[in-house]
């Protein structure tokens, strides 16, 4: 990319000039694999009181041209949609990770584009190309001014996922490049989003308006609206009024050669990632000593200062549970999983987790890699058995595989009943390239 | 108030415990002078491109309550309504100000609670008292985290003005204290909106977010959502994510003792601030010295640093002219006036403007106070005079009398052609504490 142009300008000639072919087979696939997570999220989610209170406050003021919500009867206008299916992929802490900003690229930028996508009838192919342009700028600029950005209170994946969902919208609306330079700059000024609001349905409205304002944004850049050329860099912009000053090669240095995007990660249980590691020595170990909790003396869990400061905590509801280390080892030992059901209140409160949470204690090891974790178990008879986890299961070193995925999408799909036809809809997220229309893929992602 | 609670529970005692009995009729009138001067910069506006844009853009994503779009014949949803007028109320920076912030305080909370009230057929003394205590808060947080929050880049009338619409909304919906303090917080993840955007459209989807987002929280929150009680000055809250660490006792300390809505003022003319002593010294000149601006040879305009950074400028289009001290002080000369019309693109281009424009001069004197001016005129014959404004019309010294306001809104509707009935209207505002329901009020201001 030429150096010429502000940060706005750059990513927007960069995502005017892409074309398809410019996306190799991996980022496409890649994309593929977002999206069939990003779409179990939002099922595995669909029923929460949360997300009925997003539909039942969008309803009345819901356009004409009504579309999707995942996982649901009702339908929406753009916004609407756009909104309620943000907010449930990512209610459950259970979507995707771009790890070195925290980014859960997919949950502000699928749902604007893909609500986009059907009221037009845009084919799967754009859709993708859109997708993965509007979260390789969102991760991209969260980069830049990572990690300053979240220690100081911005809740990452939607102060920037608004841009994200600016730019794929305006792909597929074919804006020039002004457009979506504008759109970008439009974005800036809607930017909004705190970490001290994390553990309310506050955050949830900082979510779903970066895909809702995100599309608000291309539509208004289409429609004539302007922004200032340096609204991301400028003197009084986004970057340092949030506190940050990167350089503008912070943000698109090597655009279109290095990918930030493609270092996109999975969950394959939905409570925090850096329980992950907790969660993988815990399963191992009860394969491996083959006893029952009632057998357990006690399990001491070792890992950095991130992970204690995070996770060794009283559990009292779904919300501490996810972010628990005693209820994460206490689950994975009494149940052998850790899924959804894992981190319902209904588990808070079962009597016999509660007990194993007890014997759980943590340890810190500050010579343990971020993320990563060991365990130790003794038996009531005396034995003893470590194992240490220095990748957790879903992490880059780890990836999870497209059956894993499926595997997750299967499981989140079913907490609809039998409502949803799974393997349909695996097989259209894997289609979709070749969709001439995303729109059956969406009626296949409503309750019927 | 207790200092007990955070600060968006004590605002949140605050608004759900007052009663109208406790707005003095001081308030009550100020709260009607800006209503009235909302309502005509809206009519001024309602022509622009830019609102015209807005209006074509929501049309697309409202729902089935259409309701009044100020000077316009399409109707919106609250929503909808809400994202426009508070557009076009700000639109000609023509609105009012509340001078220590510098935030326009009415444009972002009076349409959505407009909008709200239209929509249920509240009473008119509801509506009042809603709006006091919205901008009340408004400017109470903008006042906490000033003058650094502006000069890092925030525009301070949409971070600040997200709140004061979901105040406003809020006791309009009568929440409860705990829903109110939901709706603060959930405004606090929705709080956007950058300095460096101001020279572009971008500028107004801030504002209108403000409006549109702020009745989202207050909708949202008595639907069910939460948010964290430390939203605001917590340690990852609104304050310090945006660069400040205010005290709780700077948001909320003397409340419902000292009112900072009381402190708001109005514009005479269409310009900067900063620019209302010129403006008024080159009339009074004009009016002394009885020349033709032929007769002129040079202007001389004294100010403080401020006015020199912000106003010593070429003029190209209209929002130059707006912050031009050349352009102020050739308009006030050349037609003795200083309205929508002398900041139009139409007067930019007068020859005979540009030519006037080109005699001016600014120079620095630091001895001025800020806002203040001294301008000298050089007439062709040798003569020489100068006058001195410390405070400008419209200041708190020297605010605009209801008469003032009520000319203002005349020359606001009239560019409606004759489709404004701008008596009545300027009736219905003075009368709108005794209204039965603010519904008769909106459909006056909406173009027949």
């Amino acid at each position: 990319m030429p150096a010429a142009g502000s940060v706005s300008e750059t990513f927007a000639r960069f995502v005017a000039s892409s074309t398809w072919t410019d996306i190799d087979a991996g980022l496409r696939h890649e994309a593929k694999r977002s999206l069939l997570n990003f779409f179990g999220c939002a099922l595995g989610a669909a029923n929460d009181p949360a997300v009925a209170t997003a539909v039942a406050v969008m309803r009345d003021f819901s356009g004409p041209v009504p579309l999707t919500v995942i996982g649901r009867r009702e339908r929406l206008d753009a916004m609407g949609a756009a909104f309620v299916n943000a907010i449930a992929a990512n209610l459950l802490d259970y979507d995707d990770t771009h790890l070195e900003t925290v980014i859960h690229p997919t949950a502000p930028v699928a749902p604007a584009a893909l609500a986009l996508a059907e009221q037009h009838g845009f084919r799967g192919g754009s859709l993708l190309h859109a997708f993965i342009l509007g979260a390789e700028v969102e991760c991209r600029i969260g980069k830049a001014v990572s990690p300053g950005h979240y220690a100081r209170g911005w809740h990452i994946t939607a102060t920037c996922g608004v841009f994200g969902a600016a730019v794929a919208c305006g792909k597929l609306l074919g804006l020039t490049e002004a457009e979506l330079a504008a759109a970008i700059g439009i974005a800036a000024s809607q930017s909004a989003g705190l970490v001290e609001n994390l553990a309310s349905a506050a955050k949830n409205v900082g979510v779903g308006n970066a895909a809702r304002n995100g599309l608000l944004a291309a539509l208004l850049a289409r429609a004539g609206y302007m922004a200032a050329p340096q609204a991301l860099e400028g003197a009084l912009g986004w970057a340092r009024a949030m506190g940050d000053a990167p350089t503008p090669e912070a943000f698109t240095g090597g655009l279109g050669v290095r990918w930030e995007y493609a270092a996109n990660t999975y969950k394959p249980y939905p409570a925090g990632i850096v329980f992950h590691a907790v969660i993988d020595a815990c399963l191992e170990l009860r394969k491996r000593l083959g006893v029952s909790p009632d057998d357990l003396q006690s399990v001491t869990v070792r890992g950095d200062q991130l992970l204690l400061d995070r996770g060794d905590r009283p559990v009292t509801n779904a919300r501490d549970a996810r972010v628990s280390i005693h209820h994460c080892a206490a689950v994975a030992f009494l149940r052998g999983r850790a899924g959804v059901e894992e981190f319902e209140l209904s588990a808070v409160a079962d009597p016999a987790i509660a007990a194993l949470r007890r014997k759980v204690h943590a340890e810190c090891d500050p010579s343990l890699p971020s993320g990563g974790a060991i365990v130790t178990a003794r038996t009531q008879d005396g034995r003893s058995m470590s194992v240490r986890v220095d990748a957790a299961l879903g992490s880059v070193a780890q990836p999870l595989s497209d059956r894993d995925l499926e595997a997750k999408f299967r499981d989140n799909a079913a907490r609809n009943g039998d409502e949803m036809d799974a393997e349909a809809c695996i097989a259209a997220v894997w289609a979709i390239e070749e969709a001439t229309s995303v729109a059956p893929l969406m009626r296949l992602m409503a309750r019927a």
